[in-house]
């Protein structure tokens, strides 16, 4: 069943010159449908990445991983769903050697050049021979709709974003970015997959950077329910075509913004996404010690059940909030905290607001969209998390698909 | 609907000499049923507890605390179930006041001696006057199960343990304990609310020590939902009528063994009837770095909601046990973690075992009981955790519910 917040119409992404994309059906796991995207850049272009916290990482992220901290432009992108090619130990690592093996070989570029995600099952072994074979014959051309859907697993919408920036040398400078994800969301990752591409000139260190300090906002306050993948990845590619002087002051920030900006357009779509979604849920959580532990108390409340099943049964059961509150192991005031819901003050330091208005509360809890304001008394900092309600529409996926 | 895990038979508790029980209805929210256990000592009873760790913890936690700090002895312990007197500020401490010089007042003892737990639904405030006048209308003689039927809310059958030793001086020791919670059931603590009675002579520092020795082996080693209640509270009662000589040496054991026993029972009876609960799960992990790490392992697998539902789907889905151990944050090499299901190694150092017999694994995933044992190959330290599957069940009854 299709998310209530699908988008009504798909986005249209700005042309990124200097890549060419392509999506075939291998058939491997899904049938009839493109599973396998690669992205060629006809010049390398500089990359920048951030990939799960687990210890469990796949053979892709382990890839990755040291090919950027050899600071290595990327030549191709290569992502395939079905299978994550995560716990296949040495069989998972052949794997993504024998396709960058195969690739370089073709492409004429270094085996690290050639930069691979997997999405899906974990566990399942399969043939690098065979998905480097795909990868070589895919090579006609896919527009970014074809992208965004070739890298879905159990989402029901595919994931886009893009925007277009002017610097003040005139240059133009464009964004479109593709992610997927559903279910195994929160941070650290708050995404299975995303890929941003930009025809910015930048530098590889700078990009890095920027890209670790907007996923903190974007895709690391987002969750669906607590469970963080084995495959989490955020890439950024720049191909550098928009041939733009060196990114400095204020076109360093509007290219900052545009990028937040890109990262949380697709971390919302994620969460929009949740699975068995009905309602979209805001926690602002404010007076906290610092900004993480504002994060955490409001992850909390984001992945309580008990909060989740609330929302999901149009119950103003703020309670539960303070029972998430007071699980969450971090500084907060018991006597000074206080719970808004849809703007609504509905209990004030400490106590319940005697006869406070429940007509609009009701209200805004039959709504697709649940505001959360708490504050928790102990210091000035602020925190904004996202996530959806838990509903039998999530136990129905998850009791039946295996991912 | 009843847990399916419910005893056949309510077990038969030993006597305790030297109090009293007595249970009645006060309509205050549920209706024709008895709400309210008042357990009277004849003289004061040695005691000791463990409670909550929530930042947010009800007034009656906040009071008995108090008294335990200044080595207060019980004249009476009154517990009430429909409202929790959480979040209820200053009225909420005016409560327990007013019910502790009611009932010291009439009983003759400090306001201090009149312990109080509450359950139920957070910050809704009631009259502590109105409260102490069913208490102290409360004396007709009631039986355990009585006492155990009476702090239930959402719990679908009341749960009761108990067992006698025999001293090397020829005493006899009895313990009787009682113990609610169903859902908001995670560590620390691992229930809402348990009270356990016993005839021994003990010391109150000695006592309290042993209470949170075997805690961390029983009530902190199950989790629900992962949500922890404000009000979770543990608490022993020693009438000392048994009249036996101070424990020590192996009698001190096997008083520790006892205590031990009747927690775990009544914790797996608090799992077992866990909110929409089809199977009931026990999770061993092995080689971790230390205990608390193989603990928190442990409870990361449990409180997975994707691990949950693949039991409820009765789908042997390893790929997601893979995936809590990595989001865990603790210590574990991928490359010597091993996955057991019912006993039959499925996955072994870092990848699937080849060709392993699904048939019995299979069977096992359709029993009421399964059994997951995880080694994460960094230490020799283990644990063990108990749960319960998540299950539309558990959406009905907390989209619905107000606790």
């Amino acid at each position: 069943m299709t998310s209530p917040f699908a988008p009504v119409s798909t986005p249209k992404l700005p042309d990124i010159t200097g890549l060419i994309l392509s999506v075939t059906a291998t058939n491997m796991r899904y049938k009839e449908r493109s599973d396998l995207l690669t992205v060629r850049f006809l010049t390398e272009a500089v990359t920048a990445g951030v990939f799960t916290r687990s210890s469990m990482p796949s053979a892709p992220v382990d890839f990755c991983r040291q090919a950027l901290a050899k600071k290595q432009k990327a030549k191709i992108l290569c992502v395939n769903a079905g299978f994550s090619n995560a716990f296949t130990g040495k069989a998972g690592e052949k794997t993504v050697q024998d396709v960058a093996n195969i690739i370089s070989h073709a492409e004429g570029c270094s085996s690290n050049a050639v930069y691979q995600a997997s999405t899906g099952v974990i566990g399942q072994k399969f043939s690098g021979e065979e998905l480097g074979g795909y990868i070589l014959s895919n090579t006609h051309q896919a527009s970014w709709e074809d992208a965004a859907r070739a890298i879905m697993t159990t989402d029901t919408f595919p994931k886009m974003a893009g925007c277009s920036i002017t610097l003040s040398s005139g240059h133009s400078i464009n964004f479109a970015a593709i992610a997927k994800g559903s279910g195994m969301i929160a941070p650290d990752m708050g995404t299975m997959l995303a890929f941003i591409f930009t025809d910015a000139v930048i530098d590889m260190t700078m990009l890095q950077t920027l890209l670790q300090d907007v996923t903190d906002k974007s895709f690391n306050a987002i969750t669906v329910d607590g469970d963080t993948s084995t495959s989490d990845t955020l890439q950024i590619f720049a191909t550098g075509t928009a041939q733009n002087p060196p990114l400095t002051g204020d076109d360093l920030d509007l290219f900052t913004c545009a990028l937040l900006e890109i990262c949380q357009n697709l971390a919302l779509q994620i969460v929009k996404d949740g699975e068995g979604i009905s309602k979209f849920v805001k926690i602002n959580v404010h007076e906290a010690e610092t900004p993480t532990s504002a994060r955490k108390i409001g992850l909390s409340i984001a992945n309580s059940p008990l909060v989740k099943t609330a929302i999901a049964g149009e119950d103003a059961n703020w309670g539960r909030i303070v029972m998430a509150i007071g699980k969450s192991g971090e500084k907060a005031d018991r006597d000074k905290t206080s719970i808004f819901i849809g703007g609504v003050m509905i209990a004030h330091n400490g106590e319940a607001v005697e006869g406070y208005d429940e007509a609009p509360v009701t209200a805004h809890m039959k709504g697709r969209e649940i505001d959360i304001d708490v504050t928790v008394g102990v210091g000035s900092a602020s925190a904004t998390v996202y996530t959806c309600d838990l509903t039998h529409g999530y136990i129905d996926i998850n009791a039946d698909y295996r991912s």
